[in-house]
């Protein structure tokens, strides 16, 4: 028996997705339930890794259970019985055979949210980028609109990524001021390693006047240095994977 | 010199506002930064005390420093270096000698947020109370409505609290739900000790039919057995006060 599900995290509280040796991840907490539930042979598969401190309002992972046949709602509440209180599964319901959270993916949203012009929103500690100077969000919104389209996007790659094949094609890019604050949301195909932190770390430099360099002309160097700083983990959220 | 400040905190860090041996408070956190700036003689005074866990959107406080003529805009920047991230400094302005932040308030505003039908948001940990079924809000609203004039508010007071004259104005209240959440608004002159979380108890308990006598002929009854129960403090926010 396969089952989707959709599940929200605070980040704060797990070094990350993936499960690792001494560090509580939402995978590792998730397989724990999981196991309680439907036994040592059942297992969790993310739709991507998210790095410590990011977060997650609609991440997808599929649980693959033998011979059990637990309806979707009861495993839903089962397991949200169980979880820490940092995580809570959406929705689950029942998948095909052929469901992979991560191979069947089509594309992938980001959002990320940052508190400019020195507002330390308390509680938004932990949830957002404080940056102290006032961001420009019609400069910012006018440069990510380079992002849309099939490029190769190295230089938006974290130096030292092993990835080959690093194009990408980006569907929708958006910086807006909401309630006060800057967000930023990309939906793409894919995204390399530390892809959306280096790109909201580029906008932010351009608001700033530190890059005069297009977006374009920073895709086309193809390099790490001419892409701005990679923005800090914890205003990173997880928004919605589209199958 | 005087300054009226407002203040906005995350309440599950400290054990209230009121200073207190042994216990991390807002007023104590606030002290320690405020004679760090104006020396030993200075002193922080809070609009009201907030109960441990709750929280403050626009809490007010005023600050007397003698002999000092730093600016409120430099006297806020000073203290949101020094303060935990867990308290901002929205605003500083000079006050009239004659202000206080207690006995000038002509009324305060209070929210209290649920997260009703067991949807357990992550990002509402601490921040919300989680209440297992559906509300009602319609009905809570209703109901809420007959909070507004001037009465005896005993039946909705913390027993044991000494308070002589329990009479208070209530100018506003209403429940609507935003965003899927539950939020109950109400302001009034003056609030006895729990007084917002009994009232929203009995607004949830009467949603779900635990209460079926009315509001008006609870607060009539005098006594605290007929109200609700006490919603916990970590849904609770001051919101504003009003001078």
């Amino acid at each position: 028996m396969k089952y989707k599900l959709t599940v929200a995290y605070d980040g704060s509280f797990f070094s990350g997705w993936q499960v690792q040796k001494n560090a509580v991840t939402v995978q590792g907490e998730m397989t724990r339930c999981v196991r309680q539930i439907f036994g040592d042979g059942a297992s969790v598969t993310g739709s991507s890794r998210t790095d410590s401190g990011v977060h997650a309002v609609g991440f997808v992972c599929h649980i693959t259970a033998e011979g059990n046949s637990l309806s979707p709602q009861n495993t839903a509440q089962a397991l949200n019985s169980l979880l820490s209180p940092h995580i809570f599964v959406i929705s689950c319901e029942e998948a095909d055979e052929n469901f992979h959270a991560r191979y069947s993916a089509l594309s992938k949203e980001y959002r990320y949210l940052i508190c400019d012009g020195g507002i330390r929103d308390p509680f938004l500690y932990n949830r957002a980028w404080f940056y102290p100077r006032r961001l420009d969000e019609e400069k910012m919104n006018r440069a990510a609109k380079d992002f849309l389209g099939t490029f190769d996007f190295r230089s938006f790659m974290a130096q030292g990524s092993k990835v080959t094949d690093t194009h990408r094609t980006v569907y929708s890019a958006q910086v807006q001021r909401c309630d006060g604050k800057i967000e930023f949301s990309v939906c793409a195909n894919g995204f390399l390693y530390n892809m959306v932190r280096i790109m909201t770390g580029t906008l932010v430099d351009i608001s700033c006047g530190k890059i005069n360099e297009s977006v374009r002309d920073i895709i086309a160097c193809k390099s790490r240095s001419h892409a701005g700083i990679t923005a800090p983990a914890q205003g990173l959220y997880l928004y919605r994977v589209n199958y």
